[in-house]
């Protein structure tokens, strides 16, 4: 993948801070340049979101978080930076000065994308020196979780900027989708213009207040486009005769007047009134800060629900997620297999460390006993990945299975609580391998369950336990032989309802 | 509740075969008129795809199927239904004949919707001899997971049958949206018609293809729409100072030229081969079904996610499925209560029966780990509800909590398997409970996984273990003692890795 090195966010309200989020959750350095007074806070408030969301979307490995440095000036801010993002405000005057600014300090190189919703790209470009690496890079809130950028370019941008934007996209979770031509508000903002029209006259003519609008939305087509679009989805509708028996059927209701689109209605204040008054009755009674960690947490349980879509191999939005699940472990083995520090075997390894997510918990907020499992299952993988038994040894036909396994439950876990998971290897040999795994909560350090588990090595195309090679047993036996010196740790050997003693 | 006895579907297609669905797998027989050649066949395949997304959906105990019977007329059909649903082909003259039909046989207090998707209910009402009781209930495709009806009265249509009807749809999963007023093609059509108009433009503009305008709409407001509308997203757009500040900033943009919608694009022949080529390089390399299954799979895992939302209390579609669930597990309760044949007790106790879900297995098909402890969990709590611990006696603040557990794994279970789970009581006292649960292949009854475990029954308030009280044990007693005649199972008291014999 291509990576971002460095990068510069002008403008840091909610767009340009979440920007900011997704370039420093990626491991990327980011310089911000915004002189509202309250630049900070706002993306303080936004980065922590994002933390908070990526703590529950992922249980791989984050890089180390870049460093956020607020500037003084445009020309401070760019310098050295490979990606330049602009969020300020949507004035086409405003903008374009802005984004000569940038260009004028930049690395020539530099990419340059804007956060307009709906400016063509040509008019932005307009005075650069180097336009032909400027391009609208349109992005969707919450931008630290939903993945699309809509990537546009102007007359003057080069067909080279937009793959390459698309390329260092991808290791920080988005997708680039590049538009054929440039028009304003490009495809998305076009498509929510036509809604929210005829949204607003079925306000207008009482046909339903805005709770019942958006009940229709969400309880049908909304869950249909949080997976498939609008043509794949009518392409099933046409059945096995496909698209073209859908428009023959569906086609004529074009012409049909089922639509006030014709109309532009007037937004004065008594509509004004009647939508903040519905709005208030339906949502009202949950904060701003509520809403968004609601949506937040819907929004990460959808893209792994998604990422167990198409048999396992991800669809959509979570096809993107397992995409950046992918890089992000080969960017941990990387850095393992490069380490020039050996690991400290001489204590339980500390091998995961994760929080405990809204989908993890029952309606009291526990802790399910599965998810328990899942933390122990996430903790033999991350033993597996530190001898060797990466996606590569598994692909080609080997791998450990777990045969049997001992849980204690010893205190109880609670929604959102941090937790990390230790490892003690206590024998193997050519086929087996016999640890001991510790959830421990993360602020106090208590054991909140633990488990002994039996892994046996096995040849998967022929389904039997086999010898594991060399190579992966002189990596498991210093570990071995170090954490033989540790005690025996308290619950080794038991069998269900044994007395302590 | 407010349960459906009998429905009647007349039109069996794709809606009104998946309307059947949820009739039957909601335990309610069905009575289906359809005289066209292919309609069994029609309605078998919706039902199948019914039923294996169902498999995955819930494990909350399903009722017993209902029946479904093929009638020879509208009036064999509708005889003793309370609901009738009709799906014939969206043609006014055909769909007001065959409702005034239904009404002249029907008893007078059913209820009659109809699945029109754009044709007001006065239209269709007014040759009927009882026009109070009938109303649409558009629904959505796939009828059988989304749980949207619109429900829409017509001049005539009484408001105590919307009310009816919205209550009647609740224990089939469905929701029941009252539109305030009728108008052609009500509420979600209206607004699928806006951005279908402006999506042909789009297409035809060569702005973008068919498969960047669907991941326009996937990787960005899709998901947002499947768990928050189009007001409570803007909502939050608008940030602390909400709707109206929105309304203020987004207003203008109702006026500038960002849309073609005042056009009607001429769905000519060019552009329906544009728009076929387009979807074929899209979604052609699968066959429509495949595209279901996969549909069907994205939209279970969305509602299972949803369901985790709102600090476990359920989130939109997420909170239907909750409610549903309720309500299977309340019926369950009742009809154990209710039961005058006595659970036999004399074999290990089978009280799961499920199949392996895709958002359960690995990138290799195979269950993963923790998911067959999500399985032994739910065999536990199935015991638990047996013996009288249910929802309201957790809520009082008493349970059993699982302390110790010891897997085997002994198979694998692969994608779409199904499973059972029987259940084994070895031994109890007032405060624990030690039993043993065996996951077997359905097919084969071969043992995949077992699981040796023990509860602690515990006083939550005080998080304390406690004497369970009698009326609790006086139900275990029985099963404890029938299976103290069964042999100990193999596995019972090991230790992990310990010598078999």
């Amino acid at each position: 993948m291509t990576n971002i090195r460095q990068a510069a966010c002008i403008g840091g309200g909610v767009i340009g801070g979440a920007w900011a989020a997704r370039f420093l959750l990626g491991g990327i350095d980011v310089s911000m340049y915004d002189p509202h007074p309250d630049a900070k806070r706002i993306v303080g408030e936004v980065l922590a979101n994002a933390e908070r969301a990526y703590s529950m979307l992922t249980m791989a490995p984050l890089p180390p978080k870049g460093r956020l440095t607020f500037c003084a000036s445009v020309e401070e801010a760019v310098a050295g930076a490979d990606w330049i993002q602009e969020s300020v405000p949507e004035r086409v005057d405003l903008k374009r000065n802005v984004l000569t600014e940038i260009d004028r300090y930049a690395d020539p190189t530099a990419l340059i994308g804007s956060s307009t919703s709906g400016i063509m790209p040509t008019e932005l470009q307009r005075d650069m020196k180097h336009p032909e690496r400027m391009f609208v890079a349109h992005p969707y809130n919450p931008v630290y979780l939903l993945p699309l950028a809509e990537l546009v370019g102007g007359e003057k941008t080069s067909a080279e900027t937009l793959a390459l934007a698309k390329a260092r996209l991808a290791p920080i979770g988005m997708k680039g989708v590049i538009l054929k031509k440039e028009i304003e508000a490009f495809v998305g903002d076009r498509l929510l213009e036509a809604i929210w029209r005829e949204g607003l006259w079925l306000i207008h003519d009482d046909i339903c207040d805005t709770e019942t609008l958006d009940d229709v939305i969400r309880y049908s087509f909304g869950m249909r486009w949080a997976q498939m679009g609008l043509f794949e989805t009518y392409r099933i509708a046409g059945g096995e005769a496909g698209m073209r028996h859908f428009l023959a059927q569906f086609g004529p209701c074009l012409s049909w007047p089922w639509t006030k689109l014709t109309d532009v209605v007037d937004l004065d204040d008594a509509l004004v009134d009647k939508i903040a008054a519905q709005s208030d009755a339906q949502s009202g009674a949950r904060g701003i800060r509520e809403l968004e960690r609601i949506r937040d947490e819907n929004l990460v349980g959808i893209m792994q629900a998604l990422k167990a879509g198409d048999g396992g191999k991800g669809w959509g939005s979570g096809k993107v997620l397992a995409d950046f699940e992918k890089h992000l472990w080969s960017k941990g083995g990387a850095k393992d297999g490069k380490a020039k520090v050996a690991p400290d075997f001489s204590q339980p390894l500390r091998l995961v460390d994760t929080k405990v997510s809204a989908a993890w918990v029952d309606y009291n907020g526990h802790m399910t006993e599965h998810r328990y499992l899942q933390v122990f299952g996430d903790t033999s993988d991350a033993l597996l990945r530190l001898i060797g038994v990466d996606f590569a040894y598994v692909e080609a036909g080997n791998s450990y299975y777990t045969v049997e396994t001992h849980i204690r439950h010893l205190g109880e876990a609670r929604l959102g609580q941090a937790l990390y998971a230790t490892l003690q290897v206590l024998a193997f040999d050519e086929k087996r391998i016999r640890y001991f795994t510790t959830i421990h909560d993360a602020e106090t350090g208590d054991a909140l369950a633990t488990a002994e588990q039996l892994m046996l090595h096995v040849d998967s195309k022929v389904g039997k336990s086999s010898a594991a090679p060399s190579n992966i047993l002189t990596r498991l036996a210093p570990i071995a032989e170090a954490h033989a010196m540790l005690p025996v740790p308290d619950g080794v050997g038991r069998s269900v309802g044994q007395k302590n003693g």
